[in-house]
């Protein structure tokens, strides 16, 4: 056979480079993963599903409609509470137009969205913009639609907008911005950074794009992906970019329930403008016409009982914890050459090394960690495959959320033993 | 603005043809829908559910797990439980290599399987062979994708394999043969007729694709979905196509635990040979990393308990009794001239007017009915944009899945008066 008969797509998608390093924990059960981004297992709202699910399915009344089909765009009381809970985090007031219920597609997580948006806008060849680093997943999601993807750098306060308009600026003049479709950005504790963009950068990067458009000849989206929103320890909350004036037609918005509530249950949401909502319901009509009826109605009810805001301050309350007792094992066992990004929420902290060290999946200093027992995102992942940028191979993203206060400590010492000896060996 | 800034995809992703019929409902709070495939809401399991649920959260041991992420290719226990039932179905023996677990995804319904099977393997402008006629959302993936679609005839006993060989002759002699990448086939209790394809059809024409292979230059899969296999009334049930001997590499073979079980509960799998299988694996990674884990553990512990074969036990008489209601009010109402498709399962029943007589959103008849307050889904809606075969307008299809007996007599009743209104004042 000449040919496997996969089409282009079929032969570009990969695995995601995550799915490498489960199956090393999985092979070790020693190991202690800091990798996954999974979520925290002693808090999982096991009774709180329960008694939700048990009051949803007690009557054929409430029960029957759960479990039947419902609509495409999803069922009308949880679009109705998304618009609500997105708008009073937002301090927005009733009856703005961006926070409308029409314009809420709820989806198998914020992931789904970020395929179909993705869908939606790019042909191949056509370029996005994301931070460097981003979203691991995404630059996946590019990668198989044949779509590149261009950096713009993360500073630990935001997004760089002097970068943004380089970039833009450099697009325009080598005639590419034609292809340029959007504005990937993690906007809250991103992945892997735990970077917060603040509303005024966001707000100046909506203005910058929209400059540009002229040139580019169609909208250029800013997508936002909230999915770590909720995860807050300290601080404020900050507005998102619906909630900047006069720009919410270019604003893809995306969150998730399942990262705040039970990552077994996916259910996540976009709020997007015309003309991309109509094709992503489309496509969202042709992948499944319409997210579990039944989980969906389960959010529902954490969110009308009030029990979804208790979950989540205890949520909260928790990783803060967590994120301490990493830090401050890190404090005692990682060099002091290496630089900490303290995360005010999320799930991550990010560390940059010396640039003399290796950090990436072949490097001795990832070998020796997993001899070790120990495993970390090698930094140089979360970096898109940019012809224009370096993809710096000296970083690392370790993960609090899963493992327990006792393995965060051992995994951390254990990834200090290994730094302080791959380090102590290498002249600085 | 000169442009959408759409892609390709995005800008031929159409509304399905049911999301206007589903309005037309929505709109007309009077009207009997025969329309939609929507299931039985009197036997959804609503009880069942919550024991089951109960069941699985009773204690944080079982809850959590199934609270967290699971794997892309879904839960091993319910990929195990998968193969093992339809293994069983099809009569084969323990460890046949065609039912393995590893070739086993979980999704999110088998909507979500056929979807990437089309994102795997078909570029714009490839072509894929169809029931004619055949389920409409699949011809809107196809459309989506810029994929053509070509016709072949369906007869009350099955698949024309003489039309088959007459259309592979006719694309290798076009030269056309090379874009050829599978032929769907909805072989049991078919979405629209009810018709159910034979074993031995199945077996030809995977021998049929097979022997064009070498002048397309890759495989030829034939794209099997049964997801209305176990909706059956009357008769035995028929083997799938992974037990036609030497050519389960060749049959991507779809099933779902939603349509009988509970179509909120969207759990459906796909069986693919090798690369099929790895590509649809990368595509699911990117889509959403996994189906609910919560789902799968309850569709798991429903196959386990036995209650998923009573309820499907349950379920076949209840069909089958609707059915029967829907045939009598047909034989009582509709003239002798329109031509009835008996199902032996499944939900729907197909009607062939006279030539003359047209079925379409448009027609007389169709405008008729909505005025009497009946929907039915016209025909023309399920025939392949095949540029080398007619699109009959003088077909329906009506389901008994949804409506109640009296509606279903009512609706019947209704429409039966239309028909004669409509062909009585016709020239026959």
């Amino acid at each position: 056979m000449k040919s496997s008969g996969l089409s282009a797509l079929g032969r570009r998608s990969e695995a995601p480079p995550i799915s490498w390093l489960m199956e090393q924990a999985l092979a070790r059960p020693q190991l202690i993963s800091l990798a996954a981004g999974f979520t925290d297992s002693e808090t999982l709202p096991v009774r709180l599903t329960r008694e939700l699910l048990n009051g949803l399915l007690s009557t054929r009344k409430t029960g029957a409609p759960a479990l039947q089909y419902g609509t495409t765009a999803g069922n009308p009381l949880l679009r109705e509470l998304t618009t609500r809970r997105v708008r009073l985090m937002d301090g927005a007031p009733e009856g703005h137009t961006a926070y409308s219920p029409d314009r809420i597609i709820i989806t198998n997580g914020s992931q789904q969205l970020l395929y179909m948006t993705v869908e939606a806008l790019c042909d191949p060849g056509d370029l996005v913009l994301v931070e460097d680093p981003t979203y691991f997943v995404f630059l996946g999601i590019l990668q198989s639609h044949g779509v590149g993807a261009r950096g713009v750098r993360l500073d630990q306060d935001g997004l760089s907008l002097d970068h943004l308009e380089q970039v833009l600026e450099r697009l325009k003049k080598s005639g590419k911005l034609g292809r340029l479709k959007l504005l990937y950005l993690v906007s809250y504790f991103q992945n892997p950074t735990s970077v917060t963009t603040s509303f005024e950068k966001k707000s100046a990067a909506l203005r910058l794009l929209r400059r540009f458009e002229k040139a580019a000849g169609h909208p250029i989206y800013l997508l936002e992906d909230t999915a770590y929103r909720e995860l807050r320890f300290h601080g404020d909350d900050v507005r998102s970019a619906l909630a900047v004036r006069g720009h919410a037609d270019r604003v893809i918005h995306t969150g998730t329930y399942s990262k705040p509530f039970a990552t077994g249950v996916r259910v996540g949401f976009g709020c997007l403008p015309q003309p991309v909502f109509r094709a992503v319901l489309h496509i969202k009509g042709n992948h499944d016409f319409g997210s579990s009826n039944l989980l969906q109605q389960l959010i529902a009810r954490a969110v009308i009982s009030g029990r979804y805001e208790d979950h989540i301050a205890a949520l909260q309350k928790r990783y803060a914890h967590k994120a301490q007792v990493m830090l401050r094992a890190m404090q005692e066992h990682v060099p002091a050459a290496v630089e900490l990004w303290r995360p005010r929420g999320g799930l991550y902290v990010w560390a940059r090394l010396p640039g003399s060290i290796r950090t990436g999946p072949k490097s001795r200093l990832f070998r020796s960690a997993l001899a070790h027992e120990v495993l970390y995102v090698p930094g140089v992942l979360c970096y898109a495959d940019d012809p224009t940028r370096p993809q710096p191979d000296h970083e690392l993203r370790i993960s609090f959320g899963n493992a327990t206060d006792e393995k965060i400590k051992l995994g951390v010492a254990s990834l200090g033993a290994v730094l302080r000896e791959t380090m102590g060996s290498k002249p600085s």
